[in-house]
């Protein structure tokens, strides 16, 4: 870990809060929890999730509208049109959105609509897409490659930070390992590595790292138990007809019985959990 | 997992209740929380740890006799006087203590010691040595191999369940990874996995998962929280100085912070930490 | 690697040499091609393999008769009877035979009917078994663990050697990835690693490598091609009534092709493939 | 392997031949055989590299002139420059240059010097540079992700394919592994498995896979003898003393010896290794 310069902690006091919104926050004492589902699919259906999350209280929302999918003739996003129904949502409930950049061509429009640009898994080490982030003003949530090492990330951390942008948010998601049984292996070891590594926030993913809904919840609060910064959870109206990964969201009841099971154990290594980031309108039509 | 006939839950409810000792358990809302030196070095070592452990409170001792080491030349266990002092401890202390078993042919003086035979991850799929200790008549806590499938180690407490014996503790303490930062990566979406698969309780072993001692209370309280019914952690009076896992091993001081730790975490989870399983004698000679 | 003290070359030319009979060697200039069905099944099946093997020319037979089962309501092999077939075949075909041992209680027993015995991989440190292995006066064929580095497995021969048994075969069969498409990833890389390592004879098992059996014939070339000393190949005379591993076995056809193929590879490298280890006796019951 | 659609075999003889250039390709019965240092140093280097390998004789010239560094502040490349340099070898040396593209904005440029454009491991699954390398009528060797499965090699492949350049190689490069010693593990059984399952040439680079240079012959010889189309191989003047992957580069004079050892294996496998690709000027200056 020698060569990181800008990333790793000057002391173990050294912690970095980045702001989301005005109101939301991720590094300090407040968890984030980040709901929504893997890709933005319609209006509505962002109308209904936004809606509940923001009461759940869940502080931001998720949902890819560039989509990195293995094969070329799987949906690939909705594109602009997602990125406008995401910027909506933000203006009617007040909850910061974190969307996905997959390409440098895509980054201006991205920042224009939302909070969190994410980079996903397959593009850690997409070196040049790191530098052009590294000239945003927008928080990037980095994820970790599912062969990344732990010095990896934070060197990939590095290329955003040494190129002029502060803001970087990591986020464990899961590794590959030889067993099948669960789509790749949640790592909290690394959480806690990192945290001790490097001073910048870190989120838990347990719905990418597991692949099965039913393995979620436990998982996001061992992730609040070991003192991840935040969770990010997918979750659907209907889950089983999610676009895609169906099989690991969870349903929005899920979630908000998921976020009040997670306040005594974040009570129980210092955190809170915030209410009020979101506003909730009456939602007329559902 | 279609082969294994005993170890899968009838129901979501099917739970197996394991005695240890009269008033030590594991399985039920009670947390077993198993703390013990990699190596039982001598009587002295192990009184300090005793003492310390009773009153923290810590439900049973661990303590390896007979060795697996990579290397021949290394230390391979005090053997036969190292079960007398383990066995010179639950006497003093009241607490059951497991130690691991690597060969038949030890079966019978360590159940005539010991209240819990370890198999440990090398071993789990010797299967002559499961089959033996499927006709003891104490429970045996098995651990995961480093590269075992969850399937594999259901299989594996299988052969020991058919062949009668019913008392099977199973134990993840992390898998082999491409990452070296961390001896190994824990596996907590296995534990979450077998709690739905498998009516048996289940322990984690943070410490040999990691590697690393200030890896360790985090990850147990990750442990916890995600509903593992017991962890096992090793500690030592001077962890520096002992004979083995010296780098993975936490001081007394630390194990007592982190059972108190847990107590707030095990109540989110609707878990306890019984007080009193260990008596604590006053311990004149130190 | 600095803990090894038997296992490691002197210098660059230290190889060494093991009789499996008076006509049959490993380590020398001959390679040495081991075939057999993974399971004995009956006398018939084996007379049929070794007639047609010992004309192939192969020089040694393979065929388990203690299996190491992952379920264990799967046929655990034949035993005695089948330790018998195997020492009838050696006494007719003039093959020396290769056969695993799963225990100590076992060890007397193959010794006296087989020439090799095997540790498969899932015993390459049970220490115990090695530990009385090492006072065999047999060749001892190691397999090396499914997540077993290199170092492990030279340290396991290690246990072999200082317990007094110079004879250790090393044995790559492939390690557990990530990837489910073969069943494990044949790594050659240890073979030219182990071979400037040690002086150890080493085998190459494509077969339990890959799973396939489509895949087989080119990777025993390409084990052959770098450097292995020899080459272990699951055949049977109808692959896919095979009791156990069907899908990675051969038919005894192909097997013969392989041998022929192999021969320039064997050439390009300074290696030969030596005619009439073997006797073929006219078979007259088939 | 269902949604593929233009990277599978049609029937077992289906296989796509490469030119690289007017008398060099790839997928025919002619094995390419590419060497060079990992990174463009100076013309000086290139012309001494260039000139001896054209005589090994060696089919393609390789240098990095973008280079994807874990860390930031590790030498990026020659960039522009590095390209003018492999396009004068090409011009003198009459050998195609291949080298790896990292972003949508080098690829005009790339494609103006060089003949075949790389994809790096970690770019593997960098889909919107995969799609604009769709767009590019010049062939692209696709190297495998550390952790990418052989579906997910197939579906990277695809994706080019299906955006209008039928021209891909793909390339094994060694997977991540539990195991340091090697840096990676060269995993031939995929490289047996694509040869079933594609039509798309492949080519295997030991020198990544082991990232060290005295297992690297071996481990071409393997390549060679399961069927590889093409080996790459890093070689330098002075090993020692290259800029980057210095451990892992070989000699000149090992790497004509070394394409003098494959010539009866690449006969046993009706293949042949072709020579005057190259022109061998008179090298003045050196």
């Amino acid at each position: 870990m020698q060569k990181a310069k800008l990333a790793l902690k000057a002391n173990s006091e050294h912690k970095t809060v980045i702001q989301l919104s005005d109101r939301v926050s991720i590094g300090g004492p407040d968890l984030l929890i980040v709901g929504g589902p893997c890709s933005v699919e319609n209006q509505m259906q962002m109308e209904i999730i936004a809606n509940r999350l923001a009461a759940a209280p869940v502080q931001a929302l998720r949902g890819g509208v560039y989509k990195p999918r293995t094969s070329p003739y799987d949906f690939q996003g909705l594109g602009v049109e997602g990125l406008q129904i995401l910027a909506s949502m933000r203006d009617r409930y007040g909850l910061p959105v974190i969307t996905e950049v997959m390409a440098i061509s895509q980054i201006e429009e991205i920042a224009a609509h939302a909070d969190v640009l994410q980079v996903g898994s397959r593009n850690m080490q997409n070196f040049d897409l790191l530098k052009a982030l590294g000239q945003v003003n927008k928080p990037v949530l980095l994820k970790r490659g599912l062969a990344a090492t732990i010095e990896e990330l934070v060197m990939a951390a590095e290329y955003i930070l040494s190129h002029g942008n502060s803001q970087v948010i990591l986020c464990e998601r899961g590794i590959r390992s030889f067993d099948s049984y669960t789509r790749n292996v949640l790592d909290l070891g690394a959480v806690v590595a990192l945290r001790q590594i490097t001073h910048l926030p870190i989120v838990v993913d347990p719905s990418h790292a597991t692949g099965k809904r039913e393995l979620v919840a436990d998982l996001a609060r061992a992730a609040v138990a070991c003192g991840a910064d935040g969770i990010m959870v997918e979750c659907h109206p209907e889950p089983e007809k999610s676009i895609s990964d169906a099989r690991q969201t969870i349903s929005l009841e899920d979630m908000v019985s998921l976020v009040r099971s997670l306040e005594p154990i974040a009570a129980a290594v210092g955190r809170s959990i915030p209410v009020g980031a979101g506003i909730v309108p009456r939602l007329s039509c559902v």
